[in-house]
């Protein structure tokens, strides 16, 4: 009883998308006896859709969340950030090995982890949770395991906490599961994937061509799962 | 002629909150040959006037800035940001000797330098220039050399510049001069001081005994020159 109650005191914020990724991050946390603090950013996605999902998760586990607005208008050089830009339409064998795509939303982690870091330095939180995966992924540099090192260096040396003695900790806990065992990991943590959202077109259905709707699709289909999200929008 | 030529496609982003300290570092790398472009950041803080002092600079320089808004409820733990918080008001001797000060805004330079490589990468700029200043400054740790260095490696590992060989440079260029040094720098590169903004206070004018109003008053007094922006204030 006393161990539950000092895991509570033990805060996280858990970077929160909307998507299977952050979603299984978010359970995983908490599995872990983490008090998690939602954060999201509507940096002007063209699937702000996905801010949606990230409040009903939040809602449905329980814990508070922080969503932001970004308005910065360089970012419209992806096509992650302007409608105007076509998504790219990649066969599965080829997402990912390739140059970075033009989804690329520059800095997008950094900023993201410097938020979070910045919320975690105010509450007192010992780690920051992120959803990022370096297997079956796009190809962004900011999702590799050195690149998530060299930002926890930064949040020790950049902090309050890290000056005070505690060392904020960078949690990537799906970094090295490649897409089918991020499926069983939260199917085992009874994610309500159901209310994900991970579809990068922003449109009332999933697109199943972009590089997020496949690596999803493959996830399940290899895990032999059905994805629950497809019979809210069947 | 060609080298100047080659010299302005080299472009920097200046993180410019409209003081002493980043003013001078705007007009330093500019010296160096570098294309310019200012980001300053409205987080709410009490001295909200000096985003008004770092639009007249940028004006005044001949630079495109950005200016952009937010609004991160949490950093109302700052006395910087708080204005329900009183400021601390230390003996010029003490300033930066004790604990992290209230003025502390929970990861602000990550934050902004994050803010400042999202920029950087988006248009292909090679620095972020802060003015940052380890001797004459408040305590805070992230202002601090091997921080600097840390986000270096950030930068240069998350982003897609970095990936493609470009390792973009944080340049401090006050980092290890004291005040007066940096107000000496300011007057050899004609910084028109006069619309530069330290007090924290956020009033009409500078209050004189913000640690800012200080460590700034101590700098003029030092490199015996008379601060202009106080005939303005006159």
């Amino acid at each position: 009883m006393i161990q539950k109650l000092q895991q509570k005191s033990k805060k996280a914020v858990v970077l929160l998308s909307g998507g299977l990724d952050s979603s299984t991050a978010l359970y995983w946390a908490q599995s872990q006896g983490y008090d998690c603090r939602g954060l999201s950013i509507d940096y002007g996605q063209r699937h702000r859709r996905e801010l949606l999902s990230a409040k009903a998760l939040a809602r449905k586990a329980n814990i508070e969340i922080n969503q932001i607005r970004l308005d910065l208008s360089w970012l419209k050089v992806s096509s992650l950030a302007n409608q105007k830009k076509k998504l790219p339409n990649l066969p599965l064998s080829k997402i990912g090995q390739g140059p970075i795509p033009s989804t690329y939303v520059p800095g997008r982690n950094t900023v993201f982890l410097s938020l979070g870091l910045s919320l975690a330095d105010a509450i007192g939180a010992k780690a920051i949770v992120i959803g990022a995966n370096a297997l079956d992924y796009s190809g962004y540099p900011d999702c590799r395991p050195n690149y998530l090192k060299a930002f926890e260096r930064v949040a020790w040396l950049g902090s309050k906490s890290g000056v005070s003695g505690t060392k904020i900790k960078i949690l990537s806990p799906l970094l090295n599961l490649d897409k089918s065992q991020i499926v069983r990991l939260a199917l085992k943590l009874k994610v309500p994937l159901e209310l994900t959202w991970s579809c990068y077109a922003g449109k009332k259905f999933p697109c199943g061509q972009c590089d997020s709707c496949k690596l999803r699709a493959k996830g399940f289909a290899l895990a032999n799962a059905t994805d629950p999200a497809l019979r809210v929008y069947a």
